[in-house]
């Protein structure tokens, strides 16, 4: 099997960080060609520092990593330090990057990688979708080259930081409308999913076994991370949204799926960001999203539990 | 026990039919003042003739049924023959009704009885609520008279008309808007509920067993209503929505719910009549809403089948 | 010539005063049936007992006034203490009136007076549209007894009170969309008309010299309400935009129209009220409006100083 | 005097040929850095080809082209061949340019040149400012490097495509909200002003005695352009809207403005596009935007006039 040629958009933040370990633990399945990164839960200065750091951690300080969009597409940004800390990798502590930022601006890498691939790129992204829309904008013939775009973001039920919105679609309602409506195939992994994919005491004890920087890292941040959450909704453990959208790439028979038409709203402040998917086939004949409904969570933390493993011995 | 007063707004329709049957079983429970109706299911004219004919054959032509409003207060009356059928009661022939049409406009009815009333008195609504919108715009006094609206509309999850938006509150949302926002005690029986009070066979073999009028209505109502239901959400049977509302009133403790704050969007045409749940109290430190979430469905229709049996025996 | 049936829905208000005197000064022209109030420039409490106040100080404490609606159908109500006053009518003191409040509703009075009616009647609106709106959504049947509407309100160009809107349609844009869009003649008196009828202290000097206590309760009234607008748009006297409608139906040549669509917003927080007038007709080839673009404000204000002068004479 | 260091983005287009060549006629006074192009008036592969030939017809071949957005940010693209025909020029016939088009994209000069420059640099824009908004989304650093962008688009009153909204404004509204809320100085030349400048018979005789290419090409495409626009408001010829932002930095004494608040509508689609601007200043109390109210159209004519004749001295 050839690798699947991949970029990772994504704001780290407690989750990206473990997403990322998951992603680089398999370079026999995922070819990351980049690393791309974005104004979200925290800003883009850090966030690209922290997707170095994380990287430089995981042995792989050779990745090309790339600053992009500092602000959305029109509305202020607005970041998540309450759920990841200052820094955004709250819990723990990093030394300062050696590996070196592009120079390159993320946007440019995004469009001249596609443009000249031989075959079509899949995107994982992990925050707001400012980089791709301004990409899609700028050069909308890219859209042919992205084989799929793997979302983290939107909810079929409830939101998280509005009663109706995900926090990654509400930081940048309007760029999820220009990706939502490019033409691209997407999957929409939203908080549905990833609600049931909790970090539970028993299912980070295998981790926790594991005894490496890595694995200390994975939970230091979620010692941090996982507080709020947990007392917010109940959970016995945080959800670990973004290394959702890595294992569908590497396993997807974890999950199950519905296609359906996912529009967003940008009109209204009451339900800014929602995603509106139409689950029944109401309104909208055509689908433009495969919409993630499940997971196995326990075979989830089995693949993560391997690839820390893995990743802990270089 | 005192029987609790209420006014039962409606839109007959067949799950209204059955909300009226299973309301007017308990008069030692229920005080029926009146039956209002409204345009939604079908247009007034059918639906304040269909209450008629339902009070008839419940055996309680005696009841005062008024006709509202025939237009929601903004928006272009949408009805759902597609459902109900062309009468609203397709799937039996009733009598033209003898009892009288009150000649008051249901809009006065609520102001004058409610603004007289020596106690608070329950509206349950089943339908759209412009009447009640329009007698709480036209009269703010009454909102104090007010024990509790328990409201059929709404949904956390999916809408049943557009992706968002459930029937009622997408006929008239701005309505719901004024219902929601004047202070008054508010109970929201949601598609989430009463998706969970499937009509199946089985559930439904005890009141085929009655085999009275009225029983022999409501399953000519059911094989009608339920055909598209069942197709379109892969049910076992049609949900029976309204009856939830009274079956609330008759016995809470089939039913958990939660207090959030509700707001319907009113903006935006994609997410138009949304019912904004704030589940997590994310954004609202207020609640203004009683939101039902779970039914206890076995005892649901064994009260249902309770009903029918006790009004057929007259 | 037979006087005009009208009934004016108003909500005094300086200008509203000046507008019920000139309507009351040719009884031979305007059969006023009625004078209902709403909410608008102060609270309903005020508004209908200010209307009384001015009639009876117009010599017609025979005629029938009505209370409204003391909010607007949907938004919280906005009122203009700063341009009228605390009491509406600032500037003047007028004994408590002694002349009745009538028991019913305004809502009820225009309904039951246009079913009632052998012929069509005009309404002269001078503040929000909520009274009409109300009784238009109880009893849709009441358009085709309407001959026309004649309302102050709307802009072409710039609002006053937010650069969208003006005041009457920004205190109840949804009541306006109801007006605008139930199919009855409809001319709106935007503020581009009344900003042409300047009171300059020329065009008040007629009036000042008839010595009567009506033209001394109009002077007083315009010098409390004169001074802000004066002010912020740097016109030499207020303008008197409520008294615009009542010439238009006394004497319609003074003033040149178009005929176009208007449109209502009530979507979005920024235009909110916003009429939005297809004056090129680029998109609407329909006409639902007579919309007022001049008026000859000389002998608007002499028709302004004759009804004064005719009404002190008692 | 220096030379003013501009660059013109823009969509030819008719009028914005015109504004071409007014510009290119005065190298004294407006140092052209670049001229990038945008989808608007016809989309992209048009407009930068049209830039081509009119440089190339003004004897500038050396000046730098670049092609840049073919879309708006969210909305599909929405041209103007009704107004300017099918290639945008259409009245003229052109060689094919040999001029060539940068290979840089439009975005990615703008960003540079700001960057690198040792003083603020103008914009001028003709089109829709979906160029501007994207240097500025992924780039935020050159707000500062920008003394001004003075716009064509936008109107107080009435808007040409919809009743609500200018063309260029309407095509993507989301680029001008960017550009509204990014802290540049900002000049709004809106069809108010650009209205004033008709293009009468009498004020195209002295450019019609030129008799050159240049006034050959000018008044062709007024012959073709200006038919739509006379018709449909009754003018003496057409108004030439992109020149006047070209007249303004030449020689600002022909225009007199206000310093107001503007906000672009963005939420619904009645309003879609709408300059909000708060002329009375009335809710907001910062000014972001010197809105242009008056043009003296007789000079600004013997401005364009004294281009021709220059610029076809050669």
């Amino acid at each position: 099997m050839v690798a699947k040629p991949i970029i990772i958009d994504c704001d780290p933040g407690a989750d990206d960080a473990i997403a990322l370990f998951l992603a680089l633990a398999f370079p026999e399945q995922l070819n990351v060609l980049g690393v791309t990164t974005v104004a979200g839960n925290v800003p883009l200065n850090l966030t690209q520092k922290n997707a170095r750091c994380l990287c430089e951690l995981a042995g792989r300080s050779e990745l090309p990593i790339y600053a992009g969009c500092s602000r959305p597409l029109l509305r202020p940004l607005i970041t998540a330090e309450d759920i990841h800390g200052r820094t955004g990798l709250d819990g723990i502590s990093l030394p300062e990057p050696q590996m070196p930022l592009q120079a390159q601006h993320a946007v440019d890498f995004l469009i001249e990688t596609l443009l000249q691939a031989t075959e079509p790129i899949t995107l994982a992204t992990l925050g707001p979708l400012t980089n791709i829309a301004v990409a899609i904008v700028k050069e909308p013939a890219i859209c042919q080259h992205i084989k799929e775009i793997v979302m983290m973001g939107g909810a079929l039920t409830q939101g998280n930081i509005t009663p109706s919105a995900e926090f990654n679609l509400y930081v940048d309602p309007h760029a999820a409308h220009v990706v939502a409506t490019a033409g691209i195939p997407l999957t929409m992994m939203g908080l549905d999913v990833t609600h049931q994919a909790i970090a539970t005491p028993e299912r980070l004890s295998a981790i926790r076994a594991i005894h490496s920087p890595i694995s200390a890292a994975m939970l230091g941040l979620l010692a941090y991370y996982g507080a709020r959450d947990m007392q917010r909704y109940g959970f016995s453990g945080p959800p670990l949204h973004d290394p959702c959208v890595i294992a569908y790439l590497l396993q997807p028979d974890l999950f199950t799926s519905r296609r359906a038409h996912v529009a967003i709203e940008t009109s209204s402040e009451l339900t800014m960001g929602r995603t509106v998917v139409d689950w029944w086939h109401l309104t909208e004949p055509l689908t433009n999203t495969n919409v993630v409904e499940t997971i196995k969570a326990d075979a989830f933390y089995q693949l993560l539990t391997h690839a820390i493993a893995k990743l802990s011995q270089g």
